[in-house]
């Protein structure tokens, strides 16, 4: 039995079982980091005779360099109270078992990897677009890590002001991919919240193609098997065929891999496990603590 | 001592060694397939029975992939002639030793990764600017290759038609990075070859700007420890100054690694290897090649 937590900005997915089939979960609001923490605790403490190890996947920035000290910490996150903190700390301290730590896309990517749409593959994305833009890459079967982690929503893309003049909500870059295209710069150009957006709404056929634009650019960057794209903003599905067939006319066929050209609808795909990727991906990242730690 | 073939489009570059002290390269012209391979395989026949193995470090696309009937091809190229073309099994055959294929920069980075710039790095990002523009990428000390392999020249960076009304120079994708910064894109745009462009000249510091477009795509997806930026347009010098201005105004902060924001003049780099990096990268693969039939 693990133990899996999905720390969110808006919310904490705590979780224990094994997998899709026995997971019992329960959802704590993400308010101060020790109240938060404290409900998490308590719920997996419960279990802690049987629990072998937890895995965290995180909001972030977070620190996945073993090697440092601020290892297992919340960064340099502008959300109040919680810079600086440390999460895999906390929670190996209370509980006193191994803990894997990585950001809630890796864990996503993970998630998807074990039990879901990237089932057998050992390159693919991860991308979830809400309240912010992120990916999680697997290459040759690991997860990319690197310098910090990577932070694919701030890339850039092409904006046609004159067909588009909303600046840009990123209060770092205005028009990175995030700030046109997550769900509050779609509510900020708009007015109106995502998903109230009709599905013939001129907004939708403009989120497909800055997706599709940042989604170019990965098939260019990583060469994917498979791109799965979660998030609140993706509940729109008008905006999946219109993402694919935008992704062929930017690529113009230059990238000649029958699995892009002639099965988009099976190369951009919806999680197969929904809502549940993140936390079952931290429930990836607890058994390979487990392992590391035997 | 290995055997090394750094295909290019425009010469082959072999050697025999065992590293950047005792190598001995000649230079061929790239003519036609049956030419080129004649030539090389007849220098490194001289000194077959001290092979043990050959690496090739190819111009693309190419197949990477072990499992398809087509691995060690060149094969949708434009080049005349080298469409389809078995580069790997023609010099298999010739030779009768274990044989090493991968991009050209994927050779590349592997060299700077042994005797070069990116000694000791996990993650680092070698790209070419020159004729094409083109990636090769190491995450977690390998390197990235996925469905296909990554074309990263062809990515999609912000285009300002008022300020630069050239429409780009990609025959598939007009306006994607190698279109509008390649060495030809500049060539087409100021009428005179990039190297002949005073250092204050406008199209260099346009250049810098386009680079670094794709260097924040590439920190913002990789997170590379660091960036090596070779081939022929990065003999102006210039642009190394210019690129890691206009890097760190674009991620304005928003990576928190001191490797980026104290000491850009260490993280965006010339190739230690120079001119050498692919044929030595070559010679690197044919290393693994013969180890892998060992």
């Amino acid at each position: 039995m693990y133990g899996a937590i999905e720390a969110g900005g808006t919310k904490f997915v705590c979780a224990v079982g094994t997998g899709p089939g026995d997971l019992e979960t329960v959802q704590i609001p993400t308010t101060s980091p020790s109240a938060t923490l404290d409900a998490a605790v308590e719920f997996l403490r419960r279990r802690r005779t049987e629990l072998h190890s937890v895995g965290i996947a995180s909001f972030g920035p977070v620190d996945l360099n073993p090697e440092s000290w601020t290892y297992g910490y919340i960064t340099s996150t502008p959300k109040p109270g919680w810079r600086n903190c440390d999460l895999a700390g906390a929670v190996r301290k209370s509980l006193g078992v191994p803990v894997g730590f990585d950001t809630d896309v890796n864990g996503a990517a993970l998630g998807e990897a074990r039990w879901g749409a990237a089932r057998g593959l050992s390159d693919f994305l991860y991308l979830t677009v809400g309240t912010g833009i992120g990916g999680g890459g697997v290459s040759g079967g690991r997860v990319l890590h690197g310098l910090v982690h990577p932070e694919m929503g701030h890339i850039r893309v092409p904006h046609d002001r004159i067909e588009d003049p909303f600046e840009g909500s990123c209060p770092y870059h205005k028009d990175c991919l995030e700030g046109l295209a997550s769900g509050p710069a779609m509510q900020a150009r708009w007015g109106i919240p995502p998903r109230e957006l009709s599905p013939d709404h001129p907004g939708i056929a403009l989120e497909a193609r800055y997706l599709a634009a940042g989604l170019a650019t990965w098939v260019c960057t990583l060469s994917p098997q498979r791109i799965i794209m979660g998030g609140g903003v993706m509940q729109q599905s008008r905006l999946f065929p219109l993402i694919r067939a935008e992704l062929l006319r930017l690529l113009n066929g230059y990238i000649e891999a029958r699995e892009i050209t002639d099965c988009a609808d099976q190369y951009v795909v919806a999680p197969a496990l929904g809502s549940r990727a993140g936390v079952l991906g931290a429930l990836v990242l607890a058994e390979e603590a487990a392992r590391r730690a035997d």
